[in-house]
Parts: C-alpha cells; structure tokens; sequence
C-alpha cells in the first residue's frame, strides 16, 4: 500500500487487497451502493487471483439507512458528537428535549424506579476496557447498545444514549446494531463519543443534571437484494470435501471497514492465493458472506442454499478479529480431533501463536448457521488492543493495518488452513449447540 | 478532572481548568455562542481566583461560520472526510466536479502550465512530519493550506484540496485560517482528512485520475463584537510596572479546543493563582485573547488600547503550543540582559527544560503586535509531537490532556514568569521587527 510504502514499511499483498476494497466500495452496509461496488469488486478480484467456480449467490437483506444527527447539551450549549445505532428510528420533528439520567448498566436502570426513568434520555457510561483478549471485553459491554434501548422504553425512557463501546479515546462514535422488542415502545438509541460521554460524566460529577436535545434521522427501506460471493481452489485429491474461508465483504456504514473486515477479506483471498500454487487435499472455498454486521442473512443465506452439502464441509474458518496478531487458534470437532489437531501448535508456534485450544465457541458469526449441522470450525484469536478504537467507527480506514501484523496474520491462516484441508481423515464433526 | 481521576492519574489545577472552560462554552470561533460563553465563564473565573481589575475589553472580530461539506470521489463512489479551511467561500448551488491534479507543493503548481491547472481541482499532497519542534515542521507545510487556493486560481483552478496539516492518521480533517488575494477569482478551500488524502493518493499510485464533487457552504458574517478578558496580582513594589501572561480565549470551530488553547489558559490562571499567594515585585496581568485564530484582533486591539501603557510592560509571555512539556525557554530583550537572564537556566534543568535561549522569535502569535513597541518576550517551547495530532481538530478536547506533562509545563511558566518578575532592573527593549 502506498502510504506504507512512503512510511518505508513493507506492504503486505493482505493489506494490499484490503485497500483495494475499501477504495472501490467505501462504506458497504447492506443494500447500500457500496455494498453492490463491494460484490463487483471481489467478483473481478476472485476472477484475477484465478479462484474457479467464482459467483454470486443472492441474499435478501435489510437495509437501514443513517440520515444526519445532532445531539447537544441545552446549557451550556455544546455540540457533542454521536451517532445513531444501527436500527434505530428516527426522533419526532423537531427532536427530543430532556434532561438525562445518568447510569452505569442495564441492571442499575433496572433497579430504578419508573417515576425515576419516565420522560428521561437515558444515558448507560459503562466504559470498555483495552485488553488483547478484546471480544471478552466487548461482550460485557455491549448489552447496552443491543438492549439498552427496550430496558429505557420499558421504564418510559423518551431516548437511549450510550458511551460508545470502544476503547478509543478519539472523537469518533462507535455504531453497531441495536434491537427492539415487539411489546415494548420504540425509542431512538445513538451512541456518544467518548470524549463526548466524558463531557457528560463531568457534569453529573459537578452535580449537574444536564438537559440533551437529539434530532436523528434514520430510514428502513424494505429489504434489498445483495449476496455472498464464492470462489474455489479445487483440492488435489478429495475435490468434494469443502474447506471453507470466509470473511464478511459488507462493513458499517460510518466508515470503509478497513480492519472490519476488508482486512478478512484480504486475508482469506491472499490464503486462497497461496494455495493456487499448491492446492491442498480437499477444495478450498472462499465465501465473502454479505450483511454480518446487522442481520446475517449472508451467513444463513450460505447455509440454507447449501444444505445438502453441508456434511462435506470438513471446516469452516473465517477471519473478522480485524488485521491483528493471532495469538490462540481455537477448533471445534467432535471427540478424537485432538491427535490430528496437535501438530498444528508446533507449526504455529514459531508465529507467536501461544496455543491451539479446543473451544466450543470457534470461528466468527458467519459460522453460527452451520453449528446446527455439526461443522467442524477453526478461528483464530487476534491481538484485539488497537481493534476496538477503529471497529465500527469512521476511522476503521486500511490505512490503519500494521504490514507486520497482518502478515503474521495471514501466515498463521494459511498454516492453520493447510493443515486441516490436507489432514488424511475427515475431521468428526462438532458437537451441536445446546438448545436455549 | 473526572476522567484521569477514573483512570487513577492525578488532575492538575491547570487541566481542571482547561475542562471547566471547554465544558462551559464548548467551540468558540469568534463571533460565535461558544465565544461569548467563554468570555463570561472567564470573567467569573477571574474573580473566583480573587484577580483583580477583571474587566473585559472590546474587540471587533470577524465572524465565519461554518456549514456543512460533502467531498466525493465521483467514481468509484467514495465519501472522503473533509472540512472547509477557515474563512473559504462557500461552492455554488449543486457544488463543484471536477478532474484533481496532485501536486506536492506550491512550487510544484506554479511550474505547471496554466493549461494543465484550469478546470481542476488541485490538490496539495504535502505531508507534516511528526518532531519534537513541531512548530518548525508546522511552518514548513501549513503554506499550501494560507495561500494554495491563491495559487491555484491564479491558473484557472476551480477549488482547492489540501491534505490536513497535521499528524494525526485518524479521521480528522485540520482546519485553519486561508486567504483570498484581491486580484485573484476566490476558489473554495477544504482539507481532507489524512486517510482520506491517503485514498486518493493511492489511486493516483495506481495511474488513476479520480473526479471528485465538492459541497461546501460557508457564510461570512458581519463583524461581530468579542472581548480580550484581564485580570491582575498587583506588585509588591513596582505596580507600575506590568508583566503579561497570556493565552488565547477562542478556539476553532471543529472542536473545543481543549489543548489549543484551554490548556494555555489553564496554565496562565493556575500561575496567576499561585502568584496570589506570593505576589512578584511587578504587576502580573493575564490576558485572555480574543479571536488569535482567524484574525489576531484581540491581539491587535490590546496593542491600540494600552499603547500608552506599553513602555510599562516589563515583558510578556504567552502560552499556546498546547499542553506538553517545556523543553526551551526562549526569550527576547535588548543587549544586556543576558546575566539578568542566565539564572533561570538553572532553575529550569530541574524540571527538564534544556536550554534558555536568547531568541529573537520569542513569544506566542498575540504578542507580535508588542514587537513594535520593544516589549522584551519570554516563551515556553514545548514538545509538539502529538499537538498537531489534535490542533485545530474534531478531537482537540480536554481529555487529551497529560496531566503529568502540564504540571511540568506550569511549573515551568511559573518559574520564567517569576524570575523576570522579580529582577531588580527593567529588561531592555527587545529589538524592533525589521521592515518587510
């Protein structure tokens, strides 16, 4: 990439790629013209790399689309700098005006009572924490923008503010889904800067109880059309066993999704690369699955148009932990899998891989739809500290990816993967997720 | 303040200080809410301090304001991050699209051909590095951002693109004061963020020539009334005599301009403070400059309206190179005051200043009115390497602040400030700026 060129640091063909996407497409929300730039752009990538079987497989999905936003204290004045959640309706004409009420988690506001919540913007400051293990962190953290909004409504809330779930102290709002309950009033949900919410979190400290106007803007269009994208390396000697790397092609809407997940992309198409010039045992299948990032249709779109296959899925792998070092590769099979899994920690370890783990929970969204069918997974578990200051925000630009790092990345990928695809018998397959 | 005290650092009186005004009166381009709210919020923080004569005195400003932008790469469709540069004109209804031509400096255009500049729009691809003496790099770079949109039309552009003048690789475009030249057709100015003037560099890499669509709305006010704030430590036993300590009120419009300059106000009241409790032979007057941003009238005006006065001003002394440590003290004064001078060189080691150094650019950009009136100057050169990461940015808030970095930075001014305070002769007047 040029601007690491210029920075006199190795480019790497991952990241190469990676830019070559976000510069095509920009942003690419489901149903959005980036997201059409996108499948363009990997139908014509796929075809030059030399990938065989290349196409589209369409899938329906949903489109929600952001319109401006302004969020302000009323006194003293001050603009603060936010933006809407995924999903979330607009505010009335003219906005909301309240005063806010401040807590710390869903279950403080639960403990409220409805006199305290009624006519309010509820604002959740829980603040993320920056470890390497970030998916951790990000899951104890994330209940107030997925739900956060229904626990306000129930309790009369009029809006739902949060601190953006992230770990970056500049100004850029992290978006990312939120969702409604059918009984339950819809109230719009935006997500404040940390700055931002640091401004807040001053005042109520000086014992102020501060009064926001929000005026929001959002659309849900009906459903678009979009699709996953496909393309094989035919495997040497079981051609009808299926490796499949995935990475998801669409991103959020703020920003070009340079590390969620252009650097997936780059990653799994420059794996498919390599083995072009040395195919494994059985097919390697790339799948750019559409619509991770606020419905997963693309994911179960995959597993529905291909459920006759899915017993010759051998594994599935997918890459979105962002363009960071792996650390842990995790798998997921049936019992046995452990002899023929523990070579690989031998072959990872000189890349700083610490451990090859058995964990029920392998592999990335897109393969939640094929646990149903007992698949077994791969995943690796990425460096996550710098992850969660880009992920979902405007800054998450391909820029942002470290050559070295993404290079490990796709080493470790690519060992991982050759491993499993050239392994002499079928891996048993995994257990089935425990019904809820 | 509340977010160190969270994250376990200790807050400094100069950081709270810095907060207080940014949470009070947010952005505060002069002629603007935020202007006239922290002219009051500095007026009754004078006299919480327990200053005396704190009075606020009339400036004339001019008034910008800001509307919103749209940049766009035209195909392959890409929104880029931008903003307009500060006292551009707005485009005409529906904006502009045209081809952009890459240039890396002034020069380089000027050496173009009418004929291969007319139509475009040009775009300065001149990055800043990142040193310690960032004021100098600053220097180097920020005249594609003064006089580019000059330059340009002068052959027939019709806009001007520059990539920020800054540090930061977010997403953050700089804004900062342009000019028109009278003869010359105005053009439109913006800056695009450093990802996004990365985007289109590599797509010139890549032998590209991308059009791109500018929106851009802007209005030019009538001139506005603001206000220089002061406040006095009367002497002990020169009262007459008047040492100045100064920082500039307002801020740029993209931010709240929490290290450029709440950070220097806080330094200069924290001073004034402690001078409070031991007050110096001469009288120490701060003063809060209106509008140093886009026009230097505060400046100007508090020249014109103490120019009686201005024989009594034993030296003056600004702080506005943000919120990191000192490392030089620089100052100017007529021969002889070297040994008067040379003392502080060891009061200073302690806190890591290097070096103090005679140096005829001493001073901060309000006390260039002064110089014709050979009132000898003292400055504090700081580190920079993350100032411009933040000036005249989004981003600069309060937060960013090091607590450890401004207590050494206002140990530091204290110490200059009092040393000169207290010598027993008056400094001899600095040198008289040479005719252009």
């Amino acid at each position: 990439m040029l601007a690491q060129r210029l920075a006199g640091q190795p480019a790497t063909r991952a990241q190469d790629i990676a830019c070559e996407l976000t510069d095509a497409a920009g942003p690419r929300l489901a149903g959005s013209k980036g997201d059409a730039l996108a499948r363009a752009w990997a139908l014509e990538k796929m075809k030059a790399i030399g990938l065989t079987n290349v196409r589209e497989e369409p899938v329906t999905v949903p489109h929600w689309e952001r319109g401006p936003i302004s969020v302000e204290i009323v006194s003293p004045s001050q603009p603060l700098v936010a933006a809407a959640l995924g999903g979330s309706i607009s505010t009335p004409p003219g906005g909301i005006t309240a005063p806010v009420l401040r807590v710390t988690s869903i279950e403080a506001l639960v403990a409220l009572s409805d006199d305290q919540v009624r006519g309010k913007i509820v604002y959740f400051d829980k603040p993320m924490q920056r470890v390497r293990d970030g998916f951790a962190s990000y899951g104890q953290t994330v209940d107030v923008r997925g739900k956060g909004a229904i626990a306000a409504a129930k309790k009369g809330a009029v809006a739902s503010l949060i601190r953006s779930v992230g770990t970056s102290n500049a100004r850029f709002p992290h978006t990312g889904s939120m969702r409604y309950q059918e009984d339950v009033p819809k109230i719009p949900a935006a997500a404040l800067a940390i700055p931002d919410a640091d401004i807040l979190t001053r005042l109520f400290a000086r014992g102020q109880t501060p009064s926001v106007k929000l005026v929001l803007e959002a659309t849900q269009h009906p459903d678009a059309t979009s699709g996953n994208i496909l393309g094989e390396v035919k495997g040497r000697t079981k051609p009808d066993e299926i490796v499949l790397i995935g990475a998801h092609l669409d991103s959020w809407d703020l920003g070009p999704g340079g590390v969620d997940d252009a650097a997936g992309v780059g990653v799994v198409l420059e794996v498919a690369r390599l083995f072009l010039a040395e195919p494994p045992a059985r097919t390697v299948r790339v799948v750019l699955f559409a619509n991770e990032e606020n419905g997963l249709k693309g994911a179960r779109a995959y597993a529905v148009a291909h459920a006759a296959e899915l017993p010759k899925h051998h594994v599935a792998f997918e890459v979105d932990g962002g363009a960071g070092e792996a650390w842990q590769l995790l798998w997921t099979a049936g019992e046995g899998a452990d002899a023929a899994m523990a070579p690989l920690a031998k072959k990872l370890a000189p890349l700083g891989v610490e451990a090859v783990l058995r964990n029920d929970d392998a592999g990335g969204a897109d393969l939640i739809p094929l646990e149903a069918a007992g698949v077994p997974r791969l995943g690796l578990k990425q460096d996550a500290r710098r992850y969660f200051d880009l992920h979902h925000t405007a800054d998450d630009t391909c820029d942002k990816i470290d050559p070295a790092e993404i290079a490990q990345l796709t080493a470790a990928a690519w060992q991982s993967v050759r491993h499993v695809a050239n392994l002499p018998e079928r891996l048993p397959a995994a257990p089935l997720p425990k019904p809820e």
